[in-house]
């Protein structure tokens, strides 16, 4: 089962690796990951375990509750969003 | 492949747990996990996928990434501690 953080998570994780100017590739090498699974991590296709959020965090240089803090940062722009969309919308 | 973070992640549930005062059956319950799982997630036998830290935390009335650092933190203790050792054994 996915959750918004799920979500969120792969797109602070792709933000992230953008930051650093890389590649899924070069991600998933310094992470001892698999491409297409960075890739689906990001889309928020799968759920990443404890262990490869430390791998990506550790790759990307920073601990791994700042990373999934960067995730619940994204779910609270999008959650803002929505309701701003929202009281346009009444 | 566990790491020392599984590890302390587990010890960090468990003392969050008891802060509460909460047994493991009662963790699980408001978790929507079973028990004998959020057992091992405590023993650090079992990796936590996002979705079970985030169960947790909420249980908890903390954010994902709050326990992921308290985690980080029983990590650190224990390195603190094992050099401290290493430095009277010296």
């Amino acid at each position: 089962m996915s959750t918004p953080l799920v979500s969120s998570f792969g797109i602070a994780v792709r933000q992230a690796r953008e930051a650093q100017g890389w590649s899924q590739e070069r991600l998933a090498e310094y992470s001892d990951l698999n491409r297409s699974y960075v890739g689906e991590i990001e889309r928020g296709r799968v759920i990443a375990s404890l262990v490869t959020v430390e791998k990506l965090a550790v790759s990307l240089g920073v601990p791994p509750s700042a990373l999934v803090m960067r995730g619940e940062a994204v779910a609270q722009a999008q959650l803002v969003r929505g309701l701003h969309l929202a009281a346009i919308a009444c």
